[in-house]
């Protein structure tokens, strides 16, 4: 792309001051690198602003000059999202503020660079929960969260982070700031702007504070691993326990057996039972009544949905269990190369997706190992295929995009989304274009050329 | 405005057949007419399209012939966003035909012009819950609902009709159709396209199917009528219940003693407690176990909260408290005039919000009697104000729009909306665009002129 002209650059940097401003390559690094180091960026510039009125100023800049922006929050992105190529990169990270809140009315107001955990804390101090829960819950940070609508452990109870969002402070393409910073339950006046700019990856606006929900903290939580007969069985078992606990039901997560074995071989994780079982499921339901838990997973024997369980009796066993879940994907590196699919499908075509895409890898790469797992209650799989034992590993990587084609072609007829919630980004940006429809891609653009007719908002994210 | 050229209103006609298309005015008056005469509109046809293909050659036409059309779902909004001024009417009301159920997947697919209660019937008979759930339930249908983001009694624990909706199908302006009729509960595939037209009342386009979420059908209620000293003291109790009962607690109503008195006095109702108390709260929890209900409520009493309580111990009594709450609006006929506001606060300014109000009516005209009543537990207040006794109506009317001043003055200061559930349509179209900040407005005029640039759909609603 065309390089930044030396004056732009310069009153860009003099609006955040020589300190925030990064010029030297050396030191933005950590900006330029994607976690897993599978996209390197380039840029001239780095800024970190720390106010709303910084950024304002700053897109004002880039507004009239047509220079373009790469807003970047706590670069854990898995699509290469907050990337530059070339662009000046604008971070969040040093917007850092919890602004306010507000117990009785089950609020937070925070600045876009906040990490998750910080916000997590400053609701548990309060004696409330902030429920978005994930991986890099330690980095990653709110703007980015609510710019990818991030999604996780929690959403089967809570949403996706766009449903934990009442309001928003977004910075437009030409600088204005929108102030929909209200803290509001019901509010129907004019159109919905907020979750237009949530999930759109910076490309729409700048999200630079938001008002969150908060909720009561559990009193307690109780959890189960289930060892299940089949992923059909997962799914009367999901339904049996949302029967009961409705919305207490805050987590079911699906475990194949391969998974197991990865994680007690690599992770030091222990065997959960005695034998060995084909599909796991950890449940886990807060504010438990009268070892109802312990009576759904009865009534599941009875049914033929459980061939074995454990009710975790501590907070370590707990731990234990969701350590074998959260190890799922790090476990998979010590086994070369993995083609990963962050799939999901009605709720109730989970089992069948399972069925027919297992069976489709199989006949496309005997030897390949399927190792689905995550977000069954959502419909949202996590499907990863490790290689075959003693496979050239590059030569199996080489394959990505045809397994995708395979995995994604079933996914699309049963009903269901290539990017359940990773986002698009670079990555998934020129297949979402194939497989979306003329009428939705043309909206997308027509949305995108009304917000930013300049396109200098984290331009070739999402689209084109 | 202009009339609509002959040859025009033929081709149109044609497309639903003579029989769904009425021109005959007397035939047309159960279209044209508010159900409470406060608009009466006028329209050379009214069409009624039996399916997503007619809308859509209807709406080919009129983009081609720059033909204004305003469609109608089941005519019981309160903003006049579906009254015709001359334009041709599109009625939803054939479109009734429930599409799938899922129990499963705890979903369920529907044409536009079902009435909100068939979509509740259809999901009882699979055993779910559709919990959207309104006064107006028998005759409004959900093209309306999702158009209208409607709102009622169960919003506290599930959300506006814009959180239960899954995916949308919508024909554009220009007659295209967008299939977005998604059953995903996470999908980060690109823009958030249906939060834009849910709440846009008939704007950006019109809605013609949904996949709407279900949800475990309770197994039991528990209501509470209890009497308390203050909104404070209501504000607290509410803390206390869903600090026990998170998303078990339903609905939290309030309703204030001249609510009580109107109700005794001309709908039958019996009063509720041996004395009378200055306010009173309606609340409810479902799946109530071990009379946790009753438990928090002798809490209440210990902390000062409660002055009296009844839990309801029969069905009949559930509903005789229910009905207190439901003939608010209409008991307040029988007291002369009523000038009414549907605001919102932050939940937590609930309470100084009504001293406030009260406070400030007292003072604009004495005599005058506040009825605020409503969702307390989401901050919203049917904020409604019968005439003084023995003014003469009519001259109490015209003060409603020195009244509304006042009111949302207040509701302004503390964060809050001017329409929490009813929208926007004529109605309060020009005091949005007065109290909206310009980049907002701004904003939803670029929506406007992005989906629908010849400014066919819906004329002068929302915007001007």
């Amino acid at each position: 792309m065309k390089s930044v002209n030396a004056d732009t650059l310069a009153r860009l940097a003099a609006i955040v001051g020589e300190a925030t401003a990064i010029t030297d390559p050396a030191a933005m690094v950590h900006y330029m690198r994607e976690w897993r180091d599978k996209w390197v960026g380039t840029s001239p510039l780095v800024l970190r602003p720390e106010s709303t009125q910084q950024v304002s100023d700053i897109l004002k800049i880039a507004h009239e000059t047509n220079t373009k922006i790469v807003p970047q929050s706590g670069n854990t992105g898995l699509v290469g999202g907050g990337i530059p190529n070339g662009e000046v990169l604008l971070s969040l990270d040093r917007m850092t503020k919890i602004i306010a809140v507000d117990a009785l009315d089950n609020s937070i107001t925070v600045q876009a660079g906040c990490t998750l955990k910080s916000v997590q804390d400053a609701a548990d101090a309060m004696e409330r929960l902030f429920p978005l829960s994930l991986a890099s819950e330690g980095s990653c940070r709110m703007g980015g969260n609510l710019a990818t609508n991030a999604g996780g452990v929690n959403v089967l109870a809570y949403g996706n982070a766009r449903d934990l969002c009442l309001g928003l402070e977004v910075v437009l393409a030409d600088g204005r700031v929108w102030n929909g910073l209200r803290s509001l339950r019901k509010d129907n006046t004019g159109y919905d702007l907020k979750n237009l700019f949530i999930g759109s990856e910076g490309t729409l606006g700048i999200i630079t504070a938001a008002v969150l929900k908060l909720f009561p903290k559990p009193s307690r939580h109780d959890t189960a691993l289930v060892a299940v007969p089949s992923p059909h069985a997962a799914l009367d078992l999901l339904a049996l326990l949302k029967a009961v606990a409705g919305s207490r039901l805050t987590a079911f997560e699906i475990i194949p057996r391969i998974g197991i074995e990865f994680t007690t071989r690599h992770m030091n994780a222990q065997e959960p039972f005695a034998q060995a079982y084909p599909w796991y499921v950890l449940a886990e339901v807060i504010n438990n009544p009268e070892e109802e838990l312990a009576t759904v997973i009865n009534n599941a024997f009875v049914k033929g949905l459980a061939l074995d369980a454990i009710v975790a009796q501590s907070e370590a066993q707990r731990q234990a269990f969701w350590a074998l879940r959260e190890n799922m994907s790090e476990s998979q590196k010590f086994e070369g190369g993995s083609i990963k699919h962050d799939v999901s499908v009605p709720v109730s075509k989970v089992a069948v997706f399972l069925d027919q895409a297992i069976t489709a890898i199989e006949k496309f790469m005997p030897g390949a190992r399927p190792v689905p797992f995550g977000h069954l209650g959502d419909g949202n799989i996590h499907f990863n295929v490790s290689q075959p034992v003693g496979m050239d590993k590059a030569a199996y990587l080489s394959r990505w995009s045809d397994m995708n084609d395979l995995v994604h072609g079933i996914v699309l007829k049963l009903g269901g989304s290539i990017s359940a919630e990773h986002g698009i980004g670079v990555l998934k940006r020129d297949e979402m274009a194939r497989i979306k429809s003329p009428v939705e891609m043309d909206l997308m653009r027509t949305m995108k050329q009304a917000l930013d007719p300049k396109g200098i908002l984290n331009p070739g994210k999402v689209l084109a």
